[in-house]
């Protein structure tokens, strides 16, 4: 098992940068290793890697510990230790590390770690339960621009009302700057990434399954559209299968690189409520996008309303407002009439003219006052009285 | 001005219960004469009427006092004494009181004061904002139901989506024995009382002018089956008529009557939005019904969920719930599935029949949590290993 380590320049150059130091390769190749063995959201693996070291990790378990050796360091009980190890034997004898591997080269997919710049540090906040590494297809360059991002997700059973606001909301994101962040999945996830993709911006896409297999595969053209222009990212190996689990951790993953989270549409059991719970969670910004009471499309958007304290999206504009972008010209609300004038103003006539007093009488107003609500309205004014100026 | 004491017991006679006593009658036809003298929310004249009784309240100021003699006793200061006195002054001589009271009577309409059993005891928390009476057409009985109300407001502009929102909300309302106010508006309002006159509830209508004058004149058949079955009320006195000022006070007035206020549809500028604003001030619970982000109906209720934390309300059984009205039968949400269960779940095929050391491998746990949680799931368990049972 600890195999890894002699292929390790091999395995590093073909998935790491070229300026690796020789200690860096051997952590990058532990923590493919670690990818291979546990499933998203181990936290067990997590503490071990964050109190050892991958590769010092990795070799630990490797020589099947004795549970206690675990513990030492990290934030694991021995109960934890023993089952953690329990769930890792069976799949130690496979040959997935190399298999994955020989996938991302093929598909020049990169690994990249918490060691090299681009690691989206907004990641760590998942702490012991973050990825030992994320496989980039794609510009991993552009991991940058996920400093600045929003997620855009929904139902896959969205309606035209939905995919119109997921178009709407990420284009106005792409255009001022913003990358939108989404799942890739039909309906709002596909309408979020094509409407960023559209306005000339960026979007990234994480997978629940290895990130050379493009799923849905209807899909497959988006998702090398947005591989061409920014990246396609998931937490498992290549060559891993999307499973529900994996689902319900790459929503978590969402949530957690992403600045907030927009919900479009969702059914009451929609995984996107589960993204939403992780941003939540995670101390990130939650909006929901409501729509007609009557569609079962939006039932978990209102929910998100109604009981996670969600922020009411309608624009791209209030999308921004989530992450504290604000636009310039702000198109601040009038503020309500004066109640003098109102009342003056509900006193006199379209076309009887009238004098003060009993302009007076009828407002309910000194004379006095009516008289300063006058000089203060723009009216025509007539010798003998007032009435109101025709709009 | 004090001559309406002499007119008193055939006043009060008409417009109050024949219980009154000597002092009762006083303090009624007191009241209808400063509810013919000031516009709504006037704070000096409540103020004064609490402080010094509305009889003697009137008897002062009938004699044009100096503002001093005002001061005394009540919160008010000498400048706002003055200004007051000022703003009296230009109605003391009007018959006003002498053809209200015609009206009233013609109408059979009765005025009820703080001083009656059936005074709706959340008008008080307006403070010295609340009107001197009521004036109400109808069956004064009925106004004990206010104490479990919710008012149901909005746009005149509404679509035919908001009118079936309404329509939905406020039957369910008042087939749950809840009163339903609203503002006999075109739209909204007028959906709402429909749809509880029609479910065979109570609805309460609310008008900025007189409860004699029906307003708007297309609803004088709707207004009437109000009046039949509870009662159309206004704090201004018969014959007034309604102006935009008293439009504004008067859903302050549906804001305290009400235990909470569901905006369903309402534009940025909608005077429903102004009830809400009320509502929030007075401490009562408000909702607003989401709708399409498209549709510039909805943008004020967008607004009352992004700005002012209004409760998204999606069905009247939301609505009961912002008053505490829970229905008994709670329709909790489903759990969330056991991870350890997705992911041997995830693990299975519907085809291939595994081992459980197989599945171990595929979902990343020990072989023992496999067997649990295998053997708790309702699965075909075949000699040679396990697969997905077809639902």
């Amino acid at each position: 098992m600890t195999d890894v380590f002699e292929r390790a320049d091999e395995i590093a150059d073909a998935l790491g940068p070229r300026s690796d130091t020789a200690q860096g390769r051997r952590d990058r190749v532990a923590r493919i290793a670690w990818s291979c063995l546990i499933e998203p959201g181990d936290r067990v693996a997590g503490a071990l890697v964050r109190a050892r070291g991958a590769a010092e990790a990795w070799e630990l378990v490797a020589g099947d510990p004795d549970p206690r050796e675990l513990v030492a360091g990290a934030l694991v009980d021995p109960r934890e230790a023993r089952a953690a190890l329990d769930r890792w034997r069976p799949r130690r004898g496979g040959g997935t590390v190399h298999d994955a591997v020989e996938r991302a080269r093929r598909n020049r997919i990169a690994v990249i770690t918490p060691n090299d710049d681009l690691w989206p540090a907004a990641v760590d906040d998942l702490g012991d339960h973050a990825p030992p590494c994320l496989w980039v297809r794609g510009d991993v360059r552009r991991l940058a621009e996920l400093t600045r991002s929003v997620a855009v997700v929904g139902a896959r059973a969205a309606t035209s009302y939905g995919e119109h606001v997921a178009d709407e909301v990420a284009a106005g994101l792409a255009r001022s700057g913003i990358a939108v962040v989404s799942g890739a999945a039909y309906g709002i996830d596909g309408a979020a990434h094509r409407a960023a993709l559209a306005a000339g911006g960026r979007t990234f896409a994480f997978l629940a399954g290895g990130s050379d297999r493009p799923y849905p595969s209807g899909h497959t053209d988006l998702l090398e559209r947005i591989a061409a222009t920014a990246a396609v990212i998931s937490e498992v190996p290549c060559g891993a299968a999307p499973t529900k689990w994996r689902f319900l951790q790459r929503n978590r993953l969402i949530a957690a690189v992403s600045s907030a989270t927009v919900v479009v549409e969702a059914g009451l059991r929609s995984g996107s409520l589960n993204t939403a719970g992780h941003a939540a969670a995670l101390g990130r910004a939650i909006g929901a996008v409501p729509g007609p009471v009557t569609s079962a499309a939006s039932a978990g958007t209102h929910r998100l309303l109604r009981e996670f304290d969600a922020v009411c999206v309608t624009s791209a504009a209030d999308a921004r407002e989530l992450i504290g972008v604000v636009p310039l010209g702000d198109d601040a609300v009038r503020p309500p009439d004066d109640p003098e004038h109102t009342r003056v103003r509900d006193a006199l006539s379209d076309r009887t003219v009238l004098t003060v007093p009993a302009i007076a009488a009828r407002s309910g107003m000194s004379v006095a006052d009516v008289e300063a609500v006058l000089g203060a309205m723009l009216l025509d004014g007539r010798g003998e009285g007032w009435r109101r100026r025709r709009s």
